[in-house]
């Protein structure tokens, strides 16, 4: 068996300074082993030191039989509606903190861009490909612009060129009376963000413009899209004057995106591996949150479905190729 | 082989008249064959004879091997935005233009109710059932209130007490620049409001309250629900304190609807059967709309992993069982 990748955790720094903005993301640590995000005065999210502790993380890494982490931003602070320059100082301070969790050859650091401004996303991503990250985590839109957008396609483009794996995730789920309980943005919002971002990636070009050596994932298994392929495939031979607007059918751009495992279902993960192959599906776990998968990686582990080599590819083979080779000096 | 019947189809009355409301949904007929469902001035879709022709959708039935249709409102009527009164009239101007287009036994009625006045959407129910409709279709939600508000619940317990299957159809989905192209809102959104809604139905207590008689489908194959079960289930356990706040687990209400098969894939449909349950998945194909499944049935029909019983249920032992006995005097 080969090595176990787990490429969906997060992490929030420990450090994380209050930079006095009033509604900026702030930490209050509670204690040695608790801390509270808060957006404004609002309670976000209660963390524990596993989101930081580099100690922590590997000994639960170890429980669970995973080699290596993907250590990515914990979406709520990427700050893509905020003016770029203070985007650009939240990064730079994320990111550099994040090398400072980092500690292990095991723990792979993702970096998070001020994605609302293109040139200064490729610039802080080429400054942390520089000081140790391996990747880039970028939320599935910013603000009214999604995958598709002029900026964010430079951006993509510049990760092409620079060989460098991108991991997407959704946030800034829409809100309201129906959606605000019971984590709906969560269980619907996030899943429905990310079909919207594939179709964004499909029915507006970008795939046909970027090159095919892009190697991009999709979290929670890119959300609905699976499911709905049938729909769209429909629909885009049926509706050529509104949907059929990519160059081929969106069934021929299967093979250009990888999703992650996170769908806690063995018929879930079956239609995965049967839709978007067996080669583009890769164990992540939402890790440490909880409404991620625990143990990590029990159910491609669990899959009757899958021979030996599959098991083997999903576990950690296609995680290895996403990756590429090591950069670090 | 028993009936084959369709349980998601629509229909717009060919007669609609002017309501002289700004901005109530006007139909423009062009030809004989074809007409504009308008939206104020915006051309909201071109439809052609067969949704208010019984000739040309019973020889498109035939050629299509149906023998039943479910003939259910075309969402954009609903009213439900309007006040009170204007939905009651539109509810009986279409719901009796309704009986005039299913002049044939082979087609089955279903009418719509103003939904946001739970006493008017009871009467104006069983108005219908005495004139000869035989079930209810419902958008999956008023405004800001889902199908756990009280009202809601109180129509649907009035369906249940009445012994009237209940088909729930998205509607109202949320639009914006990220939204509005390529039918984002039909393949993103209404997977997700139908998912949301079935949510709302499970989360909030509703299930908890109904008496198990109730008879409720929801339309394309319960929107994202059943791929996403998985995740819910999850949370439900881990977070018991947002969450875990129906009686049971998510899984444990599974039997207590059903959903149609327009979902366009095998991959798809097989999911819906091992989680639905092979008694839950009844034939719809959103005839006669471009985005619904042509010829009906195609993908049950080829479905390789269904038994002959059971393809003989997803084809209409199932929905001649949602149905009920014929009411019509």
């Amino acid at each position: 068996m080969g090595e176990v990748v787990d490429v969906h955790t997060h992490y929030v720094p420990g450090g994380w300074p209050d930079l006095g903005w009033p509604d900026a993301p702030r930490l209050r640590v509670d204690s040695e082993r608790e801390a509270m995000i808060l957006l404004g005065d609002h309670e976000f999210r209660r963390i524990g030191s596993n989101c930081w502790d580099a100690g922590e993380r590997l000994a639960e890494m170890d429980a669970d039989g995973v080699d290596l982490q993907v250590v990515s931003p914990t979406p709520v602070f990427f700050s893509y509606e905020r003016p770029a320059a203070e985007a650009i100082r939240v990064a730079k301070i994320f990111n550099d903190l994040a090398l400072e969790v980092c500690t292990s050859e095991r723990l792979i650091p993702f970096c998070q861009v001020p994605l609302q401004d293109p040139d200064a996303a490729c610039a802080e991503l080429d400054r942390c490909l520089a000081s140790g990250h391996r990747g880039v985590e970028i939320g599935n839109h910013a603000g009214d612009r999604d995958l598709d957008d002029e900026g964010v396609v430079q951006f993509l483009k510049h990760c092409a060129a620079a060989d460098v794996p991108v991991f997407v995730h959704p946030w800034d789920m829409a809100g309201g009376p129906r959606l605000d309980r019971w984590m709906a943005q969560w269980l619907v919002g996030m899943p429905a963000e990310t079909h919207l971002s594939i179709l964004a990636m499909i029915l507006g070009g970008v795939f046909d413009r970027l090159p095919e050596s892009l190697r991009i994932c999709f979290a929670h298994g890119g959300g609905s899209f699976a499911f709905w392929l049938g729909r769209v495939e429909n629909a885009w031979h049926r509706r050529p004057d509104l949907v059929g607007v990519s160059e081929h059918p969106p069934s021929h751009y299967l093979g250009r995106f990888a999703v992650d495992s996170v769908v806690f279902d063995q018929r879930a993960l079956r239609l995965l591996v049967d839709t978007v192959g067996v080669d583009h599906v890769m164990l992540g776990s939402d890790y440490p949150y909880p409404l991620g998968e625990s143990p990590v990686g029990s159910l491609i582990r669990e899959a009757t479905f899958l021979t030996d080599d599959d098991r083997a590819a999903l576990l950690g083979g296609n995680a290895l190729r996403f990756l590429g080779p090591p950069r670090r000096p």
